[in-house]
């Protein structure tokens, strides 16, 4: 897959230009350090037209595109064109474990800007069960999103939410977290899963290290993963095309009429003939040394994209930055990367500054279920006693449909009642809170001024 | 508070008419057996002008008013006009016992219809506390709902809730559910809290007479009813003007832009230099005597609304029809009469059609979040294997976003999985079921076909 260099950053593009254009230039795009530019001209000659040599022989063209649009410092903005929509990055991603982003209706998720959601490969394997999402057209289908997702492995998962599981070469044995039967998970199983849910991204299967690792141990676990990460792609070279979006979907569904950001929902961005795209991931613990070789040989087995593993696993702060640079150092800066599990307002601010693409992370929807809501003027939990008569919105800053419209109050009476109503609107205000963060850490780079956090956004408690 | 009579059943009625109509017109509506029929011309020389004498001396012009349009057979379509909205009658009044309606925003009930919710005098006065609410506007300002409510006076749950109380002529001391700490309740402390919380509509005090009973116990209860009803007018005639809305709302919240019933939202349709309504309560068990002798006397006190209380107390659902039937030919037709605490689809549309005008009932809420739903083919229990891979929407005749959007595979793996979307989206379609019922019912009576139950309607399960 290789980059396509924009002549401007107009918003405006016509989606049948844009494919023209997609077929009909090649340039790779080059940054330039510190100011914004915008990316250099096509090569005249490459308009539309019969299908170039190049594209019959590329069958990765079929998949996923990234083009990036402006660069500022080490930040990168752009679009990962995937089957279903069209995605700004940098993006955060909310998580839908188990087809839902828990107690959000879809069409909120859509009015909220949602372009990509991710959903885990563990869980849904589990329940309902892979067979029953291909049968209704895969995850698309079955939770009526016609957005992007992506999933994950169920690798993580596999490892950090069973004590009981046996690892060998072939893949891993583990106990089910529900009722306690016994499983495998193998790079193959896993891209069959993963083929069967028919996200638009899908990830290799991994070993994520455990943290701490000594030198030896985590050096043996980068090796196994990149192993791994080659008989995933074999796999999912050979059978990508399984896909169930490829056939016919058995239930139609509606979009909400006013659905969100409406470029993604019509039918011209989105592209069915395509398959899915694969991703690799980088391990190697927090050892610099072992993250660059972990990269380069992941490149070289080649993917379209690529996620950094192995953070977020108990590892001082500071230290998840540190290896998040020497790692980015390594990766092709003409695709998209992807820090996986991170993480709070400012950290995904910061990382998007250092040329991270994607993100995800279960803070946003997880804290709300325990009343922490993320504010321009601070962390707010809303249990305390302070807001129970506090008429003011929870943030005044913010536009979201719960900020609009009640109260501190209100949603500090909700969250101590335990309603139902607590969790649904929690949630939908720090999703909203991260999206609307990365849109403004979109626009800064568009604007050239960098990606430092956003003025007001803070992680630290509410004075 | 006197009907008022409508020239003809047009819904285009412009405000400003139907309040200069109000001022102007006295005319008792009459109903006609059988037929639709236009209820009768206003007579000539009451149009717009200034104030009539009989208004100046009538201070229950303010409050609340009651409009029949169309009567066929028993039922009768109708207009309550509440300071806060429009409600059309019959009506099925969603719970929302701790001011919400489990797990469903505020904005979902209005693009649902809902024109008046219930809230729980009890379980509000416990938490957040009445002062509480007060201070933020009422219910409707703690809420954010700007549309009608209706409060209980906590006279049921006090009975219901807690083995561990006291009745004396007082009043009731009970222990809260929630933390064992001791209260009392009595009509005068009842009426303090509905005034607080400042619904539309508040209710008398009453005993809810236990099932079953001997008839020296059921007259005895009742009597009790009646010198309540009797001091909760008393308190409520000199504490009204007290109501929180009457105050500058401390907190302006927005309505969502696409709200549902536009007319309901309008400030025009709003009033609120009107003041609350207290409904009285019929009781009596199930003797007809006694609940005759107990309509005419709370109608001797005189209240602009009657409710029948001591219902779907666990007597058989013919005895409730028998009583029902009983109770209302002795309640003044020109005043709305609500039925507490009923009931299925069927019961719903069936009480309309004797001529019940409000009901309210937890029914469609809670058996959602039992995964129990009302669908035009029968009742659906959706956490039933049989759904797991059925990619067909969950009641193919339903329109509302649930079946429009989600399949019944999808929804049985949320059930299943004890997602909170499941309680959300289940609880959703509940509603618009019973509000669909209603919309049918009122349809049907305007077109004069009775209120059978509309094709298809069934509490069975589905075969």
């Amino acid at each position: 897959m290789l980059a396509v260099v924009k002549k401007s950053h107009s918003a405006h593009r016509r989606p049948q230009d844009r494919r023209s254009r997609r077929r009909g230039t090649l340039r790779r795009g080059r940054t330039h350090g510190g100011t914004s530019t915008p990316a250099r001209q096509p090569r005249a000659g490459w308009g539309p037209g019969p299908v170039p040599m190049w594209f019959i022989y590329n069958p990765r063209a079929m998949a996923i595109q990234f083009e990036i649009e402006v660069t500022c410092g080490g930040g990168r903005l752009g679009k990962l064109i995937t089957p279903h929509a069209v995605v700004e990055t940098p993006v955060f991603m909310p998580v839908g474990t188990l087809g839902s982003v828990k107690g959000v209706p879809q069409d909120l998720l859509e009015e909220l800007g949602v372009q990509i959601l991710l959903g885990n490969t563990y869980h849904l394997y589990l329940r309902p069960g892979v067979e029953t999402v291909r049968g209704l057209g895969g995850l698309h289908g079955f939770m009526a999103w016609d957005r992007a997702i992506l999933t994950d492995s169920g690798g993580f998962q596999v490892f950090s939410l069973n004590e009981l599981r046996k690892v060998t070469e072939e893949g891993v044995t583990f106990r089910s977290h529900l009722d306690g039967s016994s499983h495998f998970f193998s790079p193959e199983s896993s891209m069959e899963a993963q083929i069967g849910l028919g996200a638009d991204i899908t990830m290799a299967f991994d070993e994520c290290t455990e943290f701490p690792a000594d030198p030896k141990r985590t050096r043996t676990s980068m090796e196994m993963t990149l192993r791994w990460a080659e008989r995933s792609k074999r796999y999912f070279e050979e059978h990508k095309n399984e896909v169930p979006w490829k056939t016919v979907s058995s239930f139609e569904f509606q979009v909400s009429s006013d659905g969100g950001d409406a470029r993604n929902s019509k039918p011209e961005t989105r592209n069915l003939d395509r398959t899915q795209s694969l991703f690799g991931i980088v391990q190697g613990g927090m050892d610099f040394e072992l993250r660059r070789e972990s990269a380069l040989r992941t490149v070289e087995i080649g993917f379209p994209g690529y996620a950094i593993g192995g953070l977020s696993v108990g590892e001082p702060r500071e230290v998840t930055r540190e290896v998040v640079e020497a790692t980015l150092e390594h990766l092709p800066a003409d695709k998209p990367r992807y820090l996986m599990g991170v993480g709070t307002p400012e950290e995904i601010a910061t990382y998007a500054g250092l040329g991270v693409d994607m993100m995800d992370c279960v803070l946003p929807t997880r804290a709300a279920r325990h009343g922490l809501l993320f504010t321009s003027e601070g962390k707010v939990s809303i249990k305390q006693a302070r807001y129970a008569a506090d008429a003011g919105p929870l943030d005044p800053a913010c536009g979201c449909r719960v900020c609009r419209r009640y109260s501190r109050a209100y949603l500090r009476h909700l969250f101590a009642a335990n309603e139902v109503l607590a969790q649904v609107l929690n949630t939908v205000h720090n999703l909203s809170f991260y999206l609307d963060t990365m849109r403004r850490v979109r626009h800064s780079i568009r604007l050239g001024e960098g990606t430092r956090s956003p003025s007001g956004v803070s992680s630290q408690p509410k004075p």
